[in-house]
């Protein structure tokens, strides 16, 4: 149990999201090929991935939906909160701000930096805008996410990581220099903007096939 | 010039915000070394993508930052504008029409649908939501953002190639079939985040150094 690999958190996001979807339509055992359903993953990885942390169905029975999925989200630390605070108060830091999945996942925005005179103090949902050095260990943040403009990004992770987060989610183009004890993940909008941008533009006879990511 | 992989569009991505962020300091000339900065790029590789469509450099100078510039934003499709559909005016939806963003990088978002009742008719930014059904091809929409929770996604991505949209944007956490000619990209939010939840939750001996994505 100590060594998750990351693409089997990506598999238990992904049980976790069918195990919610059977749980809404009031089922309350659940196969493992059910559970493996259109990921391109087998029952057999299933229940591999499963009896790792101790959870075995039962033949012809299956799984007990709500058991799995509270052992799950234990698993994700989906059960936990997270401090987390915003470095940039643009278009990025404003929609996330706007989104509410981001509480529904157990992370709550405490903080919105930014560096600019004339953002710093004006409200920003229900937070006012600080400035950017006025961030420190005190505020005990959790997790950073680096909403800036790219030639920021980095400057803004170390201010972060001088803080004390434990993680940074980076919304900037650009990559991010961190300590090995930071966890680092990246959401990259502008280039799949600019990839799918790219793809629209081809004459449809140029264009290749893909695969769904 | 036909054939582009994916890898070169985003190589192009990051050069393109490299010169944005030259081009605001007022620089007229960059070199492909500077070109390569920070991203894993070499020198040689910089200029043998941009040498495939015929943008030499001149030796001890580089390149012309206005005209490379220019160049790679018509590759990319980014001097166009392309009519945009939302499908699910829950949180990601609503977060999407409030990030600017997305119009700077010549998506217009001309529509917004939802299968709720209660969403239905209410207004969104400027936009007032439309029943999913009604959309057809003489909304002559080019992109569908998929928004919907992941039950519905595949629904929506019918919907969606059957009025003619030429690309999908999808933010639901689910893997999506479209035909081959529909451009598809993916922004999962959702397993970034709890792939940081489960990193933040390991004991700090437990977590494995992970480089930057």
């Amino acid at each position: 149990m100590s060594r998750i690999s990351d693409s089997t958190v990506r598999r238990l996001s992904h049980y976790y999201r069918v195990l919610e979807e059977v749980a809404a339509e009031g089922q309350r055992l659940i196969s493992s090929h059910r559970l493996a359903e259109r990921e391109g993953i087998t029952s057999a990885q299933v229940r591999k991935d499963l009896s790792c942390f101790g959870s075995f169905g039962r033949r012809g029975l299956g799984y007990d939906v709500d058991h799995l999925r509270e052992q799950i989200r234990g698993i994700l630390g989906l059960s936990r909160r997270w401090r987390v605070a915003i470095a940039g108060a643009g278009h990025i830091g404003s929609a996330l701000i706007a989104y509410r999945g981001f509480g529904e996942q157990g992370f709550d925005v405490v903080a919105v930096f930014d560096t600019s005179p004339q953002r710093v103090g004006r409200p920003l949902g229900d937070l006012a805008v600080r400035a950017m050095d006025s961030l420190s260990a005190r505020d005990a943040i959790d997790v950073g996410v680096v909403a800036t403009p790219a030639r920021a990004a980095q400057d803004v992770a170390d201010a972060f990581v001088a803080a004390g987060v434990r993680g940074i989610l980076n919304f900037a183009p650009r990559k991010l220099r961190v300590p090995p004890a930071v966890a680092l993940r990246a959401v990259d909008m502008t280039m799949e903007f600019e990839s799918l941008s790219f793809a629209l533009s081809q004459p449809r006879s140029a264009r290749r096939p893909r695969s769904a990511p």
